[in-house]
């Protein structure tokens, strides 16, 4: 017999493999002290987003069961009072085992097993321990296992925290993104390829483009989403659903569509979401895409946030804060430079779903554990890091408009203009003078080509060239 | 001047930039000439399905132009055959740039132009060359950039690959696999978590979420593919469309649409697709989805193929080939390890597209030439590799029925089937003795639970423990 | 003016931006609740080690600007004590800014700049106040920039947990295998190719091949390490070392030597360093190596110790808790499954830290804090779990010795030790007959070969034929 | 019996599994003929660097046979003869399995066996056989097994494409930018953190830092070769060695080094070598870091080559090739962004390499066959792109000396300069005013400060500030 503790008054708890000393107020019991043992390796827990979703499906789990008969009211009720006070966050402090556990989250599922099946003792005896009238394996844990559980709520919490927080988060975002879009309509400025001057658009063309993005993103999410919604709980042990009564499954996903306003259902296969994450890394490609279009949007805003004085300086970021420890009166894009932080570790995550999802073979998948922080993870800081660029930078913004057409006037592609009455090989030799001889291309055109200027300020109306159509031949 | 060629007879080409050395029977000009001298890299050539892309691409924008009155007839003509002869792989050594080029994949583009022009010349004037009474710039590349052009030219070529090759053989896949699902839906054996013998599967519950697996790789790549309909072209140099007339993107659209029988359209916002490639990235992930499914499968497969006498040897899987130069006689499961290579390039492949997509901003993106390969690699050994496993692995596959009733008949966990009525404590007692004492789990049963022998034969009914249900309550 | 804080009684700081409210009790001041305010992303802070580094840094600072005569005693030894508090971890809940932020990690830097000048003020003064006697950026940021400070905590950090963690747990892991190989040296078992039936090779080879990968993956650490040593301190604002004595950073690395143990130095190119981030992208480079050396030593002991009944059952691995949540008495590999998932974060988080250090440009990089957290992760999680994998997992493997040799006896594969003599394709009918008949190939060997009994029992002397040698050829 | 032949004249030859028609003139016989049928995946054939070392070591295996008295003079000088002509690229066309196969690579060793050995036995009989005095398995691959030839091939390849392209390229590389670090020692610009204006460097510092990114990417190179020269040749099929001499391997490694100028020696540990391909992943990381150098170094040469009238325009990048299709005259930085797709490639090849290397277990590597290609890839886009942009590209790099200094004097950072005697905050408030006030740094500081013009003079003295120093303290 071992402990896990330091000085703290103990009791003790058994389990399978003998007895175990737990701190005399704790919920949880042997298992989980002994999972306590066997990895003390990162710190990191569990977040509260998964917590909930395991307090949901004991809770459902619980009612299932009573309403079929398998477990008596006084039980059941005891584990739903306890199951809905960790959903609630009541019992957090509980939930002690690392994220770096057993492959298949035995020691979480247990973990929360015990907690709920110590308060529920606690509640119908006053005695706080986790073997008693209820049983974490017997009445907690009835109808379940580990294999179906923990997948399950991965999915439960992520298609929670996608609901909550980063849906309406990315709306939020698309909105900022949109409402600038139509305030730079008219803002013209150069485009750039190969970061070289290029033909004129319009800044709100590029904030546009940022929206598509993000609206992309939302489809995507949305389509990961739903892939969530099929859960794999009622497959117990190997997916065969051994032990669980026939509408058990049902009337889980019904009690958890209940409770959260989301349309969960029996997955078709639960063998294939229990052994391959299938759903869930299905999902965590569509944050991929989040991050793939929040990167492109912060690199794109630094760059023409850029200066003041020797950068490009076409719009101005909101001062968040003072910019350096050592340069007084600095100020930098510090919101988008987060964004690109969280999008980089978006991506990342997302190759650690994937490689997890490995993990394991036949009727296991053994990375869940990973699987559940980081996927989750994943999500809160595309929420979050998406609201804030949303209220603390996007909607800030401000154009220089003289800088930027300025700049789009000076850009010497606007040549380009004329390729269709010249041709391309013409068209290039004025350029080349353009640039050779530092004069304004205005003033080339009219000489090489024998226009009339106000032809030549016709053609060059940098408006009417962020627009399909030939100026040249007046299409 | 300088010459990129050994000691071929040449003819001379021009570009801006100046005269360059070319084959004399070369159809392409001088900045082919040109990237061949700059990009000595890899060796690396463009597939088959990019450059009917490109032709397809190139025939359908001379027809709009010829249709809006901006190209005549004669040189519309002209480049149309040329371009068709390109589709068609007529010309196919004229594509001489390395993949590793400029990151918008000008040179390529500058190619196909240059072939086209030159070949057109040839159809009109006899001449070969590349600058004539068709200009590669001025009439083949008419109303485009490569900025439009490459990007549209992956996104049809991907989508026609996904549509002519790789759905087809995933849905050749999937049948086999429901095949097997099917004809071995009787084979009990041992279920496996954590590779620890767990309660028992049917074999053909696994194959049938090898099927689901490939279900959800289809659907996938299904959204991945209608990402792809949706056409930058028509942006031109920066995504506005100067210089092509209003209505070109959406003939060229309806014109590639006739010529391949896939629903193209015009993007909605053109901008967001060049400046992030953002259609391409979403369908890359879906690849992903399918390299998961396919990985996943082919290592179950290999452990249960283990053997034949030190392994599991539940299933056999069809010899192809001799398996080892050393080794006499031994056969290795060679088409799941390839497909095990091919998960792993695709999984790769998606984080070369993934960066390659963030390279460039604002309004070019510089990846495109890396993303073109490796996205069509992917989609091609995923179609190759698919077929393959499904025509000379899954379809030859053979159960060891014997074998697997015999393990699963073996496996402790057995025991769970009387854990509802005599609780888990007790069971696993039951567990621990059938295991130190090598016991029969049926005797240790019938003596520990003064359980008759034919309840416990009932209890034990393997087939019926592959279905949801709780046997020690009749449920 | 705003605040971040709850309810709690506060007090005005200021910044250069103006003023901020900050909890009464609180040693941050105004940037530090600017932070706080700007980044609500994620909850995470940076680990123990990295704040330890910071205030070894700020500790060494202040003594070199005191040596040089820069700064007075007074504020000097006030700011070494308070900067030796932190570095204690005496103030470790003061540090409060979220590791998604700046990419620079400004916020951290002045975060830990105004908690040691707070402190120091109320060592001198009794006030705890960030801005008084000492400044935060005058004096205890003198002579250092975040963009030279915080890459050099990265580093230093990085150092110190591999020296002090990861090195000590990767040679108890190298002792405990070493120990095994010897222990093993004589079980003979059949080698596995292709997971089918090939050579025989001993159990003790293998734990060899395991203790040769946790070796070179030490000297890989150590060559990361190395990396590690040279620090950009000194580099200041943007590389140059503007505003810091040419002597400063010489001092700062013989303190920090003096402090840690390490001989750190002043890095030869700090813009290198700084711009790149190339140590510690080298550094984690190695950690991947420690990731694929656990993978596949974890990967090998599962399915070495599958079974009981229906796996492979050539070793037992150390039950450390009950298995599963259904499966009454099942015992799972539990810590391999932890170091598979550590293994498979690492890998990711070397992705983030790559993707990460390509955030910026010219002369900052902009994915710091996140190469912090993820660097510094990697490096705990693989110390604490080689650790607990040599203690809890390989020290108590046990051989099923018998079994081994009964599985070594029935590979078809022995066939290959005739081949010298009777050549491939007939080794390979022998090995068919074998296999087809179900029969002993000692018994083929002497049928089909004509060789005398004891002639074949010395060819397959099992042992022999672990070392190399041509037994057929008596060589 | 099955063809995978056209309509060419067939001859029939013979493996283990029975017959197959191959073409009349091919050397490969009916085990390449099965691996053609059976891996029609993706038209990739292994690079002439990886046959050449195919070539090598069968050659060197010969020799040593001979020499071991194994193998006669007669078959043995034959076997020399075509391995030779294999090392040379004189029978490229007759290796024609694909890249996607056996994990083991087996289809690659047989190619290789039967086309030596057809090849031997045409010269020592005139008849093209597979199978005739000399013996595909029985005498070319003598003493060796697929599972120790493949990963010596692949480390044998990759330390002659190291040696021999990539470090020339690299030290090409190197002193292109050190001798650009020396032309450019005296350009002072503004330094840019944040992409905001911060402190003056000079543009040779910064291909200062280039260079030593390049200096630490050739260390990391070399520490790779030399993990690479550790052959596991010798360890046959298992990694025991056995069937081969107990000097076959040593003999090998001295005949290798011999006629490759490289030290190979015997693995301390061939299981390790062949399980985990750990030198080959050590050495993929080191190409890694070469990629994150490069992709910094062509990062930053856009950004300051961007232009000409609307970017930063520190530099001019020599012209290449016409930039645009559309947009004539313009000239964009090719070089760069072709290396910048190669940088992307070598870092999704080594994920590529390392999950590879994760497939397979226990005896085998299953993932070598992809390692062998991507391995060897990433050295030559490597090679070729370092030596393209060193010379094509660094060589011509021209400073614009002008704007870079007019540049570094508008920044508002300059105001550090005094910090170090008015204070962080006073300084700030100069800063803003410069800002504000759109004025000259240098006027608000004669006018705040009350210092002599000449005093500012003094402090602003640019060049002075890309030193270490404190000017403003005369230190």
């Amino acid at each position: 017999m071992s402990s896990s503790q330091g000085s703290r008054p103990l009791r003790i708890e058994r389990d399978t493999l003998g007895e175990m000393y737990v701190p005399a107020d704790a919920y949880y019991g042997a298992q989980t002290a002994r999972a306590v043992d066997n990895f003390p390796i990162s710190g990191l827990r569990f977040p509260r987003q998964f917590i909930r979703a395991f307090g949901l499906i004991k809770y459902a789990a619980a009612r299932a069961n009573v309403r079929l008969g398998l477990l008596d009211e006084r039980r059941g009720n005891a584990i739903m009072q306890a199951a809905m006070e960790v959903a609630e966050g009541k019992l957090d402090d509980q939930f002690v085992v690392d994220v770096y556990q057993t492959g298949s989250g035995t020691s979480t599922n247990m973990n929360v097993n015990e907690v709920i099946a110590a308060r529920a003792n606690e509640i119908l005896t006053g005695v706080r321990s986790a073997k008693g009238e209820v049983h974490p394996n017997d009445h907690v844990n009835m109808g379940q296992s580990t294999n179906d559980v923990f997948p399950t709520a991965i999915q439960v919490a992520g298609a929670l925290s996608i609901k909550e927080e980063l849906l309406p988060s990315l709306r939020t975002l698309l909105e900022e993104l949109e409402r600038k879009a139509s305030e730079f309509e008219d803002v013209v400025k150069s485009g750039r390829t190969h970061l070289q001057d290029a033909l004129p658009v319009t800044l709100g063309q590029e904030f546009g483009s940022y929206a598509s993005l993000v609206r992309r993103s939302i489809a995507s999410v949305e389509v990961g989403l739903k892939a969530l919604l099929e859960l794999p709980i009622g497959g117990t042990a190997v997916g065969t659903g051994l032990n669980r009564h026939p509408d058990f499954a049902r009337l889980v996903c019904e009690e958890l569509s209940r409770l959260t306003g989301l349309e969960f259902r029996e997955a078709p296969d639960r063998f294939e979401l229990m052994g391959a994450m299938s759903a869930v890394v299905q999902a965590s490609g569509s944050l991929r895409m989040v991050a793939h279009a929040l990167l492109k949007i912060v690199k794109d805003l630094r760059l023409m946030g850029s200066g003041p004085n020797t950068g490009f300086a076409e719009i101005e970021i909101p001062a968040v804060q003072p910019g350096s420890s050592i340069m007084p009166g600095k100020v930098n894009p510090v919101i988008p430079e987060a964004v690109g932080l969280i999008a980089v570790k978006v991506i990342a995550n997302d190759v650690s779903v994937l490689l997890a999802a490995q993990l394991g073979e036949l009727e296991l998948n053994m990375g869940m554990p990973l699987i559940a922080y980081d996927f989750l993870h994943s999500i809160q800081i595309l929420a979050s890091g998406s609201r804030v660029l949303a209220k603390k930078c996007i909607a800030g913004i401000v154009a220089n408009v003289e800088r930027c057409r300025e700049l789009a006037e000076s850009s010497p592609a606007l040549v380009t203009v004329v390729a269709p009455i010249v041709g391309y090989d013409k068209a290039a030799v004025i350029a080349k003078r353009v640039l050779e001889q530092r004069r304004s291309i205005k003033e080339v055109m009219v000489e090489e080509l024998g226009l009339p200027r106000e032809e030549v300020d016709r053609l060059l109306d940098l408006k009417k060239l962020t627009r399909p159509g030939i100026p040249a031949k007046a299409v």
